[in-house]
């Protein structure tokens, strides 16, 4: 009889944060690739753009002018998709339109002062300062009545539809829990009813023992491809312990999460040898005022390249209308990913 | 009292097909935009290519010689995601690792020989034969034991990953129901079985009241921007009659079928005067031998382009780690289209 074989066979694959599967096809990879091609990039940027609208000294959008900062510096975005002030009000129309104000705000939170690098290529003492600013900004906008999530992330790249490649990531906060933290509220309580240990605290015991799926790890730290990664060479960054939200992470914890976030971003930049573009993003706990003991902070890295440093995967046609797809396996993804050096590939001069 | 009003002010918008809420953030539609640009699509391409493995009598990958067809031509896809053969089989290791064999099958649908046009540059007799095809793909394949959903739908430009240009769709039919349709299945059923009417039909009976976001209409059908869509100009094309599968409509719904998708397909093309990218396809029962009452046949249309030929909206960051996100509304956009004239630009040489 013929066996079943994760590796060469069409699969469904059950993504248990969320509860959704997703479809994969292993031995798609091998088709011809004739669509469209993204530019690279190679950019070599100075370290001070003077039209660059997140430069220290320089001047925004509505005439603010930036502080001659020299670490990471926070600000409120100016074209801030969510506002404090909203007043309340909701439309209800059968059933079938159901809309409610909304409320909340954005921020910008500049990595560095430096134009020209990107996490990979900062120091692990200059990421630790990029956490320890997620874990201030956590800490401050936590406590507020109006504020239920908080969603810290960095589109990174244009093909990300990130504007400008000064190193920043943004903040959305607001009075809701939005779909995907809620969906994995949901799967992570149930888990934790049921077993007492958190989801990701079990799931990560399995991915130590198996290892094929393990990219690299520190005393504090694993980063992974899932089990149901979505996206070719997406990540799950997991702390061994588990904890709710980014301020409850030790001293050695934090410096732990700079070096591995430092590590996979350099091994992402030298898997094409191009500045790696992705979405980044931190899936904490609500800011609700319950205990969540359900939650296990996490990372999740969305990359969109596939196959080179110009081939990207499309979610799009089938992925939008039935289910998302991938062609390689993460199995694949992750053995590529483990295999890299870990010095960046502009340091080696390649 | 400053009151609640969506044309100006952050909220957000539940979708009751799949159950899931929707941010708006329609005065950020004023931010300036500095990030990537797709390349339009003004190509002229010749009606027959050479070297486009769909034309008619052309080799494609594999060595498999295309008919000399004149109409639609429909064969299974020389790089398939999904396979009939696959044996059976699953992996679960701890509730948290869970994969199970999928097999299906995958075909492209030439929509005509002509390797220039594109839907809203062909008659709509040409499109009529589109719908017959569809119609007969999914009576074909919807009565075998192994299929239980039959996906169909069209990738449209480079930028939504068409690879080739020759005016194409796909199928993708499976054995299990993939997340999107099993989603709708869950929300219309439970509409369906407390008023007794399909969710699509009181909601058409609302927008046919107001009016707002309703694009086009004819006897048969009805194209409107859903009050809960999250690309820009994303649309819903509906039947007024809430059948459950293509295969049910009369002569005169498909006519009128056809008619529709070329006024709105033309409409697209015009708004920013180019070949305009959208993934688009059809939503419909289960084809696992139950009735499904509650689904009422629709057709998505999702384009990516926001404010012209060149710039696109990017769902990342945060539509991809908390929910999706739109900036100008269903409101406007409907209204935008609804305005624009329904001749090609390219029959008055705009
Ligand atoms: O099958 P194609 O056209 O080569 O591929 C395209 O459509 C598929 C189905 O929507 C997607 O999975 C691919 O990412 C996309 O590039
Ligand atoms: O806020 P930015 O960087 O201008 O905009 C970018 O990130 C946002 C949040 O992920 C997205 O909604 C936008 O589509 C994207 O272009």
């Amino acid at each position: 009889m013929a066996s079943f074989d994760l590796a060469q066979q069409p699969h469904r694959r059950f993504n248990p944060l969320t509860g959704e599967w997703l479809l994969v096809s292993p031995h798609r990879a091998l088709r011809p690739w004739q669509g469209q091609q993204e530019a690279p990039d190679r950019s070599q940027r100075p370290a001070y753009d003077p039209g660059c609208y997140l430069c220290p000294g320089n001047t925004r959008a509505g005439g603010i002018v930036n502080p001659p900062y020299t670490g990471t510096f926070v600000f409120d975005n100016d074209f801030a998709a969510l506002t404090p002030d909203a007043p309340h009000g909701a439309v209800e129309v059968g059933g079938l339109l159901r809309a409610e104000a909304e409320s909340g705000l954005a921020r910008v939170i500049c990595f560095s002062p430096r134009h020209d690098l990107t996490l990979p290529e900062m120091s692990t003492a200059d990421i630790r300062g990029v956490v320890d600013v997620w874990a201030a900004q956590f800490a401050e906008l936590g406590v507020r009545e109006d504020i239920n999530y908080v969603q810290i992330f960095e589109n990174k790249g244009a093909v990300m539809g990130c504007s400008n490649p000064h190193p920043h990531g943004q903040i959305w906060a607001q009075r809701t829990v939005p779909g995907d933290p809620a969906k994995e509220t949901v799967q992570q309580l149930a888990y934790y009813q049921q077993h007492g240990r958190t989801l990701l605290t079990d799931y990560l015991e399995i991915e130590l023992r198996e290892q094929t799926r393990v990219v690299i790890e520190n005393a504090h730290w694993v980063a992974l491809v899932p089990f149901w990664a979505a996206w070719p060479f997406e990540t799950l960054v997991l702390p061994r312990r588990a904890v709710q939200d980014i301020t409850q992470l030790t001293d050695a914890e934090k410096d732990a999460f700079a070096d591995i976030i430092r590590r996979l971003t350099i091994r992402y930049d030298n898997l094409f040898l191009t500045s790696f573009p992705y979405s980044a993003g931190l899936h904490q706990r609500p800011t609700d005022g319950q205990e969540h003991p359900e939650w296990h902070l996490h990372m999740h890295f969305f990359p969109p390249l596939l196959r080179s440093a110009t081939v990207r995967k499309f979610m799009v046609g089938y992925e939008m209308l039935a289910n998302p797809q991938r062609d390689i396996t993460p199995e694949y993804a992750a053995q590529r990913l483990h295999e890299l050096p870990e010095v960046h590939y502009k340091q080696t001069g390649e």
